[in-house]
């Protein structure tokens, strides 16, 4: 298996957007050692927060779009923050956050939008543990947000 | 206190059950250096999620009871990841989520059912850091969800 | 820039409340290796928990000082921890726990009160990833709770 994760981006026809600089007041990954702490993401669509509670306005199937949608993000912001995603050895945890009704009881179906899309992209190294739960609102209305805990190798 | 882990599990009458292996997208735990991260683990109770909202169906009691059996499902899938539960050198964290209504506030109380069994089977290197809080909601309706963070040794 | 962050909380008028300790099933905070996990803090007022929810008795802007007390109160108990806060050397992660109606929204603005803080204590070395989120509830009904993961020095 030597395909790069960027053969298997190109091979989904993924391009990753650019990752927006903000003037916010936390970094959108920080690393300790060999290990990189990724920010929260929210899930976006047409360049604004994929609004949505899961069991009201959004279904299980659109919210696993979102997670991979977010899921996207998380490595569009490790591509810039490493320079180059041959570095991770590891997506080690994730830990997903799903705008719930107090009823809804499928955020691990909707999880497995994002699990998947970092299988797809780093192969083995794509495999991880997580946590998956119901929240009762997020940052600007999204339906999904989603951090993770990374393992890289040295520059 | 040279007693194992396996020794504390056999005083108070506990076998673990067998992990169940899934073909999920995720990992039950995943290693980075000397830190293992397992997933968060829904409680169980019959075979199938155990499941309820605190403040509404299921009480602190109750709830201190299924963080327990969470907190042994965490054990026995350290002990099929790690072969040896004697490589255990600390428990780091805990993350524990309550299916809350919006006006339970005894989430603490319901997370010391985990934090009092890790004490029981692992002694001084079961004192662990720990955050808390209330849930919208949890995959399959379980009242209770928890995570951890371990520090092993090297095989 | 060698100002100590002793200096810059006492260029700040703050003075650390000193830590309280509990005979609680947990710890307020875990090492492994360079590595330390701070418990979950909720935010205090008056000696008690800072009760409210956010989106209905507690507006942004006092959230905002709730979120900076809580993030001071990790602060002294770093320093209680650690001896030294000059042991610091990053602020990596923060998560924050905002206690939110089904409808509140700015969960990111009412964390800024915790990373501002942080900035203002640690300068560079308190950037830190973050995630934010709201919760169905939390423990002892406090309006905001938060967690952070800190790299240290060898003492």
């Amino acid at each position: 298996m030597s395909e790069t994760a960027y053969d298997r981006l190109a091979a989904l026809g993924i391009v990753l957007d650019p990752v927006k600089v903000t003037g916010a007041a936390f970094e959108m990954a920080a690393r300790t050692g060999n290990t990189v702490f990724v920010s929260g993401h929210i899930a976006r669509k047409d360049g604004g927060a994929w609004v949505g509670k899961l069991g009201k306005d959004v279904g299980t199937e659109e919210g696993q779009a979102a997670a991979r949608a977010a899921a996207l993000d998380l490595v569009a912001t490790l591509h810039a923050f490493l320079g180059d995603l041959g570095r991770v050895t590891r997506i080690v945890k994730v830990m997903s956050l799903v705008n719930s009704t107090e009823d809804f009881t499928e955020q691990h179906i909707v999880t497995n939008g994002a699990s998947a899309l970092l299988l797809d992209v780093f192969g083995e190294r794509g495999r991880h543990a997580r946590s998956a739960f119901g929240v009762a609102q997020l940052p600007m209305g999204a339906c999904v947000e989603i951090e993770m805990v990374v393992e890289v190798a040295d520059a």
